[in-house]
């Protein structure tokens, strides 16, 4: 506790683009199904759409004075991902700290704890996925860290790291692997608009991906 | 487990429009307050409002293989109703079913687990009740059944049965019953109309219910 | 229990007012974060914000009957404040009693249980604050109390004293407090938008609150 | 609702004494997976096991009068099976009921709610599976059924069934299938003594099972 | 917040003793259901039983200084009861903390968060009603009060009312209200001991409490 | 997925010991607060205390197949902690892999997920920490990977870890800390041994830490 990283890699903006434009499901489809943050983690208002690099907070229960210091540290394009060190529902983040957090180019926020002044994040378009909406507010008192590995609802996220978030939920993709998770999602795309397009004309699933034969292998039977 | 019913009853169209009209919370009132599915039970999108007649999904924990196998048993005006064999959050369901489902005439979705590509979903306007939306894919490794009794939800739903479904969650109607019970709801709602008017102007539920000497008679001092 | 208390003391209409237009949020800041209900209690649908002085009901589990019996006691701008005596969900109130409440002037509901026809109430945009939306249905046989102070969502509210709810949730402020709270309120608003216009010309939290010194203190190092 | 049904079928007691002989664990494999109640059922003590015929309770949120009602239609051997209306965690039953229950021959109960007095229940040895503890009492005002088919923590049971219930939770088994089901129990129980001892000599289950050339068909690498 | 009220009063010890023998159950039935803490709130251990006067603890999230603050406060006889200020797991308290309010004659805890060191505080017999067992330890940094009024686990408890707690969980008993509902506590022991005679001897609760007519006018069939 | 890491480093057993005599909180707090697994993981039955090298498992829901893979890989004094890759309850382990894990000398496992024939399990005196005790069996169809780091209860295990598991929970030690932590560890225990007594006496935690003039700096305010 108490480190601040000043100097952490980010992936490539073209990458990190590219990530955005596929979406939560499909780049962790195309990831083999991991880095996803738990399912309580949803977005204070549907439609938003996004990937940026992490620039992460570990930051003890109802106390948000790191994410002040977090701030500093900020490049245009990123996103804080703030996990608590222990479970919290605290309102750790209001829009006196978006408004900071814009001025420095900074994307939106991801936080296993809570949130609060959604009208005005909403109104100024920041997004937020949160385990809470709550106006509980928060010290200014314990030191935590920033630019640190932390685990953010069940999901380790390095600083760097992309996070690709959306009305499905928010994902991480290690920073070494951006280029690699980008290409698979970008093939998986492809391949889903043919699938859809047969799809949507009437063919069934169970004559597209083959499964009759290996149903019946199994014993499903038809009554 | 490892069954498909092909051929199962369903309601009349007609009467299965009658329920519809009718919601879910006068239905299920209508029925005597049963076939309420559990409040987890939510919208992906607010203001969808239906009625459909059930093909039923019983599937392991993150397994969806079997939602291919029920879409070939949909006829139009059809919903799927998916319970999972133990509680289970994974997203079974995203637009390529959903675009296979909508070929097939289907209506909707409700499903005791986690649905993903909601963003997709809502644009296509195909509506989804849900325990959880989680981008967490699923396998098709394991058999299930279609169209055997499920308990979803907490509810008993055999399929054929009518599911009527808006933003106050789900009300199953068991096929037999819904004749009386549309009947029962219309009779309500032409009930309700009449109260609506009076107790907007002005008059109090003690006096159009006559409660006054009930509530004095169980000892309710005014002070 | 079976107590209707029929004469309670409210808040100035003008501190109510004054209170709105500060939000939860900054209430709850303002009154040294004291009084907020839990984080389940949200709103049926965004963008309703409001303060009205607080007409409490205790009522049993599953039974609605008292809502009838405060209805009569609500003078305009009243909100009612519903606590089960203990856990539940059902659907106490919909769009009849919203009808009727809305005709003595009621601006609204905060329930430590369930709502239903939520799709009626938004259109009639009667605001509600719940724990859950549920279709289930209530008795009217047990008594329950009107206008005596309730612990609702874990804050303790007296009748009269002032409901302040928006999409943060909701805030109590005892009655006696209210003129106080509006002006420390005001105060932090006033001081507020300095400090946006600050944050938002891209100077740091860290300097505008002079915490580099604190957090050096503190031990925070930078790497 | 408002209904009792005198007569129910029973299974043998040879039957029940076969099932509750080979555990919750056992029984739910040999049925195929089915009739387990959710996992929230917990014991109010260790240790105890049993098998019973279902005598069923639908009660009303936060109302035990049907209890008393079911208790009149206790045989020797029956088990209590209460499920509420609407999910409810108040305390319906406790020692007086229990004492009159035992005077009946009853063999627990399971409730997906509440129950108090543990401390004289466990003093008594009446095994009760419940949802929580919680002195909360009830009323009795409303009607419910007893001896009608219910869903209880998710599982539908109906009156005659047999209930298996341990440490591990409680099962269901649908009385036609007892005898089958306890067939293929005791079998299961037999067929594990084998393989016990096998894996108690250190014989692996990838060896006794001959999975390892599944997996590697599956694609398993060691590294 | 950072107030220490020294001097609070305190029931009579007798009347504390008579309220203990009776347990939480029949307390709580005896003041009109009222006064009981959430169901969560679960001892750390079987067995124990006892009443003590309250001293509060408002705290922080995640900051156990006050109870070092409340331990000098403590007389012979006390119980600590903390609310945190939000949502909190973290284990606030352990064994040495337990060591230095035995030493002062503390009687046990009522915490609303987190536990530690069960198992020594179990082998000393010191016990805790508590929310959770976490050994996420917390920091010394925020004041908060000692002896003023909290809502614990849903309860409003004053500084020196009465704490009953046993297996079924925690009531608390306003101080003033303390002989009044012992009497009435005392009065229904004896009252249930009478049934529990009868009901033991086979008497069944219909009979006992002349229930039969009501329910026939309510109209339960029997079939 | 698909990958069995079959050469893991291991701390030396003197160390593990050293930290299994220290237990939960204190290595916890020895090592700066890091590493504690989420409170929902609970010992099947109270009183095992025990620190091992973590054998880890990353397996799909409701697919315990890799646990017979794991088996083959665990030399005595391991410990198996299993991570689903989406959230499951179901009971993977029972008393058949607990006899087979016995045979190689397995201390016992965590599993953020369920448990079954917990009553066989307690009787062998094989310990589990676990999620859920939940009879739901599970398929063997889909690969998992065996030690791979994985987040368990929210927590980063990396194989050969040292968990240290006891009443209050399990914590994981980083394989290269393990000596520091236990040194810290150790002195934490020499340090409290000496407060205990002290605070056994009477002494204040006040006075001990010298912690009047911080909390009057503060504001602390006794009236």
């Amino acid at each position: 506790m108490g480190v601040v990283v000043q100097n952490i890699e980010r992936a490539d903006q073209s990458v990190i683009d590219r990530l955005a434009a596929c979406g939560v499901a499909t780049v962790h489809e195309a990831q083999g199904r991991k880095g996803l943050l738990a399912s309580h983690m949803r977005p204070i208002y549907p439609g938003a759409r996004l990937a940026a690099s992490a620039v992460t907070i570990s930051a003890p229960p109802g106390d948000n004075w790191m994410i002040h210091v977090a701030i500093e540290q900020l490049k245009a394009g990123d996103i804080m991902v703030l996990a608590p060190t222990s479970p919290c529902q605290d309102g750790y983040f209001g829009d006196l700290l978006a408004t900071s957090a814009l001025a420095r180019g900074c994307k939106g926020l991801i936080i296993d704890a809570g949130v609060r002044d959604v009208a005005d994040l909403t109104a100024m378009q920041f997004p937020v996925w949160s385990r809470a909406i709550f106006a509980q507010g928060t010290v200014k008192e314990t030191l935590g860290s920033v630019n640190v590995p932390v685990v953010c609802a069940g999901a380790l996220v390095h600083p760097g790291d992309v996070i690709i978030a959306d009305d499905d939920g928010v994902c991480v993709v290690r920073r070494e692997e951006a280029t690699d998770v980008a290409d698979k999602a970008e093939a998986r795309v492809a391949l889903e608009e043919d699938k859809r397009q047969r799809l949507a004309a009437g063919e069934l699933g169970l004559d597209i991906y083959t499964m009759r034969d290996k149903l019946a292998a199994k014993g499903l039977k038809y009554v």
